[in-house]
This record gives structure tokens, C-alpha cells and sequence, in this order.
């Protein structure tokens, strides 16, 4: 038996970068948070503390700024698809890379109806994402994208239901036909390509999770989640799966007969925790292998 | 010399409310936390332990819930000003009440272009808050609204400067002529009535601070907020004060020279801390006096 | 009626200072976060934006930095009233200042049961703070000193009672006479001087705290309160006020007789919202004016 | 091709359970967060809306705070196995459950220098950590163990280098022969048995890593992870792999020759974000499989 060092990975996290278009009076701006991670053979740095095949996360920091200006950011996706084919190509050590990325997105500031043109306005709302793995060199290189999003907070207030299911001597929970079903998304999906038109599919893929969500009448959190994903791979050849996890933020009805008031579903105390936590992946049964992308996942 | 109670107040904080209006197939949402806080003579439950005199934060949380149906929230200000009233009119040894609601927006999803009956998407931005401070009994009673928001994240590309600044010893900023401005808005104004057509004059506001934020020609963030607050007084007769409380969130053109690639202000790193806070009251000189609402402020 | 500026002010925030004494092999470690901010007049800097009396807050933050090396971080009053006197006294147009500081605690690593001289552990729990006020110039120069402390955290599993309240229409809270009591406790102190051996006192006052905490028999949380302040203004002469803000944390006893178990007082839910918030001063009744200080408080 | 239902669990997350045991005067508390979730087939739930086969999560929340009581939790993961074979054993569509369950320590309140019977304060530093992974039913079952602490906040002041690194265009970082090195550690161990003296395996496994962190001259935070790890391998047969996961944050040595002050390592700007981020495992060569206990890692 030995003590042996297994899989491993380091790199620069949560680099905030903001990116401004000015090529006219007219700006643009990209708003991203980027994290990298390098993989390879490394034992000699974890085990005698040689650095000689390490390229420093200080190198990576300067290369994630120096990117936004390279390839630019217009689309988060071909952004860290470039910054991880470059570390794998040009570091001769690096065998693999992950390239995570936030967006948070704004929009433009209206002045007298007009929007303006270098004021903005952060959209809040849920954060776009996207998740780039490069693995392995030339060409054996294999390369994934599992973009989504997260912090997309959505609430019916009818159209759920909850009845009809298994109890046991810890049940105390009451059937219900009506009740406000709330949650807070974070969605990711994986591309079986590299060749999309990234935008245009984030903006379709998030309007058909929340039409989905709205339309679908709810037996079950379970039910909203595997119709959302249902949606996304009916609309998308070129996704493979949707992996989604879903809290369920409760929403008490508060008990106002006490005060002589009627409280038909209108006055609700809305829990922080404990909380319902559902986590669904939806997929094509022929859909290609994940390979290391599968390790980006809701459950750990 | 002796040793008294000084100042005190007790109350519910964070009472998480979400109000239905299902009156039609066409709901509407308010989703708010409320936190009440009760004063008067307390003295003996501090000092001997004795409790006749306190009324129990649980029955302020229920009173909380119950007036959420029973008045209602469309607007959070009459609902806060009724719910300060009844604690102090109706429960004989307060004298004075304080009641802070934060609301968090939601817009209607759309499904196939058409806004849907009964789901909804959090709106994300700026969080809207109201005080209100109710001091006294009967014909002696004052009432105060201050009302505001927060979290109201804004950002300008150019038309923004830098420079003239006192110098000393540790001085080593450079001047600039054109820099990222960005801050999160904290903002709070007093209104001198309570008769107030709320979320009109709330939009109307926020709509100033937004337009000035992107029109004003920026040589500082001091002067930006002036005329921010400057802008809503000239617009509204029944404010006597704007309060504004801006960090500067530091955008820091980083150096891609190094790497043979120009930076014209393209590429920014956003950093956390430490930043800039900037805070001033733009008010009317014969603003009426604020009262105990004097002490919602930022400079605590 | 004109639009005036009124009460302002301006600085740094949270300048995260780690400040390492290696005069020998063993060293000490002093953990800060500085907040400095400046007033005076500025009012050209707010009305036309001319910045010439404004010494930018980078100017500070150098200072901050600077001022951690030139008179040391031994203790943070000392430290923090430097500070705040060189920006008065120093700075022409500086006519008073406020300096708040953080520090968070550490300890040696012990290795085989040594204290090691280089390697240390955060200590956790409560936040040791200062707040620093200068106002004016020479001889008309005041100096105050808050300290204080937040996000202690303490419990008692029993010796706390809630009964004999008052109850109204809304009031379903049953009376208890043995309860669970939690808090996150805020405290701050206005010492009368600035020749103090802050080190010892702020060990004192906190042992004191804790002490009361644990020995009093509580019949609410107000006497509680009411009795640590007077235990901190019994001790200390130099101690003027005792402001205490205190989050009632709930504890809720499992209801488990539904599923054929007792629970004596050994199963609590401990909820997170909302929270009862018990505010109360404790003063000397001949406390000297706190000035400017007296804007430091809990009372926002 | 078909859409199908792939990997999915549900459960109720973050149950907030505080256990008193006051079979004495001297009380003793435990402080847990648990979150319970099942696996199995419940395609129904997800395809057609019949939650048949579904304990609600409802359910599980009671019976964790029932579980506090019928089993205790003075030591986290026999509790946690207690909780998921009972999810498993006793409900017949379950097939799986993981358990997770957080420790937030508390120690006792010194009054007069002696420790008070039923007066805590929270200890603050790390949480302890826990997730047991049940899979199948009757002799097929497995069972794992993962255990672990998050937020160690460990530094060292001196006895780290940083040099000898692989550079490229990028690189603009300088050799270091002495800087600080702090992180926030993360770390799970994986037991190879559920018959283990848990509390005194935890505290062992904590000593030898800071003591680890402390002891060992750093050539990269990779080689410090590296020895934490295999110092719990070497101490204990029962533990088949570490994993670890450590931001590097970085301490800046603050330039104040600029204002003719030497720094000599004493002060320091500890910056926020960007952080690196290293993350390794160390395990024996002969290491069981993990199962889908390998699902818990930092690798997500």
C-alpha cells in the first residue's frame, strides 16, 4: 500500500471581469465573473513542491483579463471555450481545463424613453452560466459545454397541486388542490456541439423553463421540473440533458381564523428553511457521454 | 449617579409576508418583510422582570399577517402607517411604533407574448423600503414616512471624471478624464404628508435617480448624488429630504500592455474592498423638522 | 425655500488590513477592516464638483495602510484615533472624522500542544469593533470612543421565563416558564475617555457580558439585557453607556408526541424568520453628551 | 429516440435541529443542520404526477427532528446512519438516501472561572461536516461515510515560498522565498467503515491538519495539501482518501516606501477576489471504491 495523490485541479477563481464596447458612442457591456482550473500531471508540485510544470494562477488571472480583450466576451460560451483550448494548447503540462463563467446581465438606463447610451442598470434576476471542459490534447481533445443559469426566483400563486402520496408514521402533512408553489432555478444544460448560436439559445432555452413553468398545471414540483427539461430537448436537438435543481420555498397559509379573518390562499408566511429540495436530469436515452463535463453537477 | 434605561424598542423583525389578490382569475403578488418595533415605558420589564406592560412580539407578527389581509398592501406605506397606528392607538402603554417594510418586485411571465394570470418571476433590482414612525397618543400624535430603496445597481461607461483633488503625502491616485462609474443605491426620502399617491410618487422617484445617474456629467460621485437628490425635490413639493448612501465601486483598467494589447478602457477589474462610500442629505432649507424619523439613516 | 446639501460625508470602507509583528520568531497577528470617513465642508465639491477640499478616499485607504505600520495595530482604539486625528488635524479642510474598525481574533496553532510561532486559526465567533469620532479642530477638538462588540452568539437551555405579558386580540403566544434563549449579541460602550487599557477592558466587558448572560434567571430577554449593561456600568467608571440590540432567536420544541415520543425540552426547530429584536440602552444618568458619537447606534 | 428521466433525488434540506440533553443539571447541546434526501424509482412522479411512491418531504422533515430524539445525535454520522437506513429499510420505493448533516460546535459560558451547567456560547472556527450515502436494500446495502469540516480559517506568517514556477507571455508574477499563506480549509475524509469512535476520529483528523498546515515548510499551498492528506492517511487505516480544497488568499504586502516607510512583510492588503483555488486528493493506491459516495467531492 502507498499514499498517492489523485485527481486534482487548480486555478484562479472568481476573476470579476467587466468588458465595455466603444467602438461607437453607443456602448456595450459585458459583465462576468471567471473562474479557471488547470489539470495535468502534477504529483511533483503536491509531492517534492516543484513548481517547474506549474503555470501560476497569477498567469491565468492575467490571461482571463487579456482574453476579454482578445476574443472578447460577446457570448460567454466561445469566450471560455478559447481561454481553455489556450491553456491545454500553449502550456505543454496542462492535459485538461475548466472554465466556469458567471454573466450578470444589465440593461440600458432610459432617459425621457430613450435608452442611453453609456448608463445601465443591473437586471438582477437570475445569472447566466456556463461551464467549459477541455480535455486532452490534439487530437484526442474532447470538448464540452454545460451552460445554464441560476437565481431565477418564480412563483404561481394556483395551479399546484400536492395529494396522493405515500405516508408513514411521520406523515402529518394535509393533501392539497391549491397552493402556491415557489422556487429558486438553477438549470444546466448540455450541448452535444460548439457550433451554436449562443445567445439565441440561452434567451430560448430560459423562455421555454419559465412558459413551462407557468403553463404546466403542477401535481408535483417533480412533474414542473420533468416538463421544463421536456420542453428544452423537444425544442433543442443540440442539448442532451437538463439537469435541474429546484427548492421548494413553502409558503404557509397563516392560520387568520384565529382573528375573524377568512385567509382564502391570500396571506402567506414564506419560509427560509427547512426547504423541499427536488434535483431531476432529463435526457435523450441516445444522448452522447459526458465524459469529465459530468462531474458539473447539482449533486454534491 | 445611578444606572437607568435609556433608549429601548422591541418588535418582530423579518416577518416574511406574501400577499395573493385573487379576487379575479388575474392575481396580483406583494411579496414584503415586515419588521415591527414597539416604545413606551418599558422600565419595569427591563428591571424587574415584569411583563404587563409588553405586548409580545408573537401577537406584533400576527398582528403583522392579519393586517396584511385586513388593510391590505398594495402600497406598503398605508400599510405600514395602519399597522403603526394600531399599535400605539390600541394598546395602551405604547407610545410609539416604528414599522420598516421591504418589497421585492415580481413581473408577470410571459407565455407566447400574453403576461400569465397567476405566475410570476422575481423582478431582481432594487429592493423598496419604507419607515414609518408614528410618535404619541391622540391629538399629539406625529406620524412620518420615509420611504426609499436599495440595492439599486447602476453603472456608466464614460462621461464620468476625476480630478483637482486635495493632494498630501500619501497621495498617489492619478487624475482621470474618463472612468467606469458604478455604485449600489441606497436611498431614502422624507416625505412631509401622508397623503401621498405612494406608487406613483415611488416610480416618479426612482425614474429621476436613474435619469440624473445617466445624464449628469459626472466630476464626482458627490456631485452626481446632489443633483440626483436635487432632481427629486424639484419635482415633488412633499419631500423635505433625500438621503444617499453610494459606494464606488472601483473599476480598475487592468494593465494588458504587458501583453501587447491595448486597454481604452475596454477591459475592467471590478474589486470588491475596500470602496468608496459616499454619502450626503440634499434637503430644503426649511424642511419641516424629522422627528424621531430623524434617526433612519445612513449614518449610523 | 432653496435646495441645500446637508449632512454629509465621505471615505473608505472596509479596507481589509492584516498586520504581522516579526520582531521575533514568534510572531503576532493583528486582523483588521477599516472604515475611515471625512467631514467638513464640501459643498463645492457636492454643488459645482470642483474637488480642490476633497482628499480622495485612495488617499485614505493609502493612510489606513500606512498609519497600520507607523503607529501599529496593538489595539484598535489607539490605532483608530490616530488615524482619525491625523485626517482632522492634518487636512485643512477636514473638520472631523469617523473611523470604524474591525478586528477579528485569532490563535496559535498549537503543535503538540505547543503554541506555534508563524501558524495560527481563526478564532471565531464575535467581531471585536471600534468606532472613532473627531470633531473639530485645536483646542475645540472632541474625541469619542465606541467600542464594542457583534455576532456573539450565546444560549441557555434553561433558567429563562416568559409570562404575565400583555395580550390583546391577536395574542395566541401560551406562557412559558422554562425556555430555550438564543442571541446573537450586538453591543457597543461610550467610554468618557481615551486613556483606557482597551485591551483589559474590552476583556473585562465581555467576560462581564457572557457572565450575565449565563447567571441571570431571565424573565424576558429585556431584563437580561438590562442586567449586563448595568454589570459592564458597575465595573467600569469610564463607561458611560451600554447600547445592547438582541435578536431573539426562536427555538420551537418539536411537537413528537404525534409519533409516540416526549420531548421534554430536548428537540427544537431553531427558525431563522422572523426573530423577535430587543434594543435597549443602559446609561448613567449623569452620562456626559456623546456628541457626534450618539449617531453611532443601533437605532437605524 | 426518447426523453427520459435520468438521475434524480429529493429531499428536505437545511432542518435546523438544536438537541438539548438535560438528563443532569448539566446540560449538554448539539447543534445540527440535516439535510435528507431518497432515491429510487419515481419516474410516475416526474412523468404523470402520481406521487404514489413519494414520502413527502414533509415527512422527512419530521422524521429527522423525531430521529434527534429516538436516536440522539451525540455524535453526527451514527445519527445520519441511523436516519438514511431507516429512510431505506423501512419505506419500501426507497432505494437509496443520502444524509447530510453540519455541526456547529458551542462551548460553555466560564462564570467565576467555572463552566456554567446550562450557558453556552457558539465556538465558532469550523464546521463538522457529515454525509452518509445508503444504497440498496436488505444485503445488498452499502453504506459510506464522508466526513469532514469546512471554514478552518488557517495563515501562517512566514515559512511559505512560491518559486521555481513554469512562466509564458502571461506571467508578470515574482518569485517569493517568504510570503503568507492563509486559506479557508475545506476537507472530507472517506472512511472505510461505519465502525469508527467518531468524535475522537474527528478530533484527531482536525489536529493532524493545522498541525500539518503549521509544521510543514511550504513550496506551494499543492504540497501543504498534499502532507495534510497524507498525514491522515498514515494516522488512520480506516480512512481511504482525503479531499481538499483550499483558496489561496492572497496577501499583498502593502507599498509604503512611497511614503518612506519600510514593509517588511508586516502589512498587507488581504484581497477578496480573485482567489486561487487548489483542490487535490490524496488516497491510498488499494482504496475501496467510493461508490456513489463519490458523487460528494469538491469537484462540481
Amino acid at each position: 500500500m502507498s499514499i498517492v495523490l489523485g485527481r486534482n485541479q487548480y486555478g484562479k477563481a472568481e476573476n470579476h471581469v467587466v468588458r465595455i464596447y466603444r467602438d461607437s458612442a453607443r456602448h456595450e457591456i459585458r459583465d462576468i465573473t471567471v473562474s479557471s482550473a488547470l489539470r495535468g500531471d502534477f504529483t511533483d508540485a503536491h509531492i517534492t513542491g516543484d513548481q517547474a510544470r506549474v503555470l501560476p494562477t497569477d498567469t491565468q488571472k492575467n490571461t482571463v483579463y487579456a482574453y476579454a480583450k482578445k476574443v472578447g466576451v460577446e457570448q460567454i460560451e466561445p469566450y471560455a471555450l478559447a481561454l481553455g483550448r489556450h491553456f491545454v494548447d500553449d502550456t505543454a503540462p496542462v492535459e485538461g481545463a475548466r472554465i466556469e463563467v458567471d454573466e450578470h446581465a444589465w440593461e440600458r438606463i432610459s432617459v425621457g424613453g430613450e435608452p442611453h447610451d453609456h448608463s445601465f442598470v443591473r437586471k438582477g434576476q437570475e445569472i447566466r452560466n456556463t461551464v467549459v471542459t477541455i480535455d486532452g490534447k490534439g487530437d484526442n481533445q474532447s470538448a464540452w459545454v454545460v451552460s445554464g443559469l441560476r437565481e431565477l426566483v418564480v412563483l404561481k400563486s394556483t395551479g399546484s397541486e400536492f395529494a396522493g402520496f405515500l405516508t408513514d408514521g411521520y406523515t402529518t402533512l394535509q393533501e392539497t388542490r391549491d397552493r402556491v408553489m415557489a422556487t429558486t432555478l438553477s438549470v444546466r444544460w448540455r450541448y452535444t456541439t460548439t457550433d451554436v448560436d449562443w445567445g439565441k439559445a440561452y434567451a430560448g432555452i430560459r423562455r421555454i423553463l419559465v412558459e413551462q413553468f407557468a403553463s404546466v398545471h403542477s401535481l408535483a414540483l417533480q412533474q414542473t421540473l420533468f416538463e421544463m427539461g421536456k420542453g428544452v430537448l423537444e425544442a433543442r436537438d443540440d442539448v442532451a440533458e437538463v439537469q435541474l435543481s429546484a427548492p421548494n420555498i413553502h409558503h404557509f397559509a397563516y392560520d387568520l381564523e384565529r382573528f375573524g379573518l377568512e385567509n382564502n390562499n391570500e396571506v402567506f408566511h414564506a419560509d427560509d428553511r427547512p426547504y423541499g429540495l427536488i434535483q431531476a436530469t432529463v435526457q435523450r436515452d441516445d444522448a452522447p457521454a459526458a465524459g469529465r463535463a459530468g462531474e458539473t453537477s447539482w449533486s454534491s
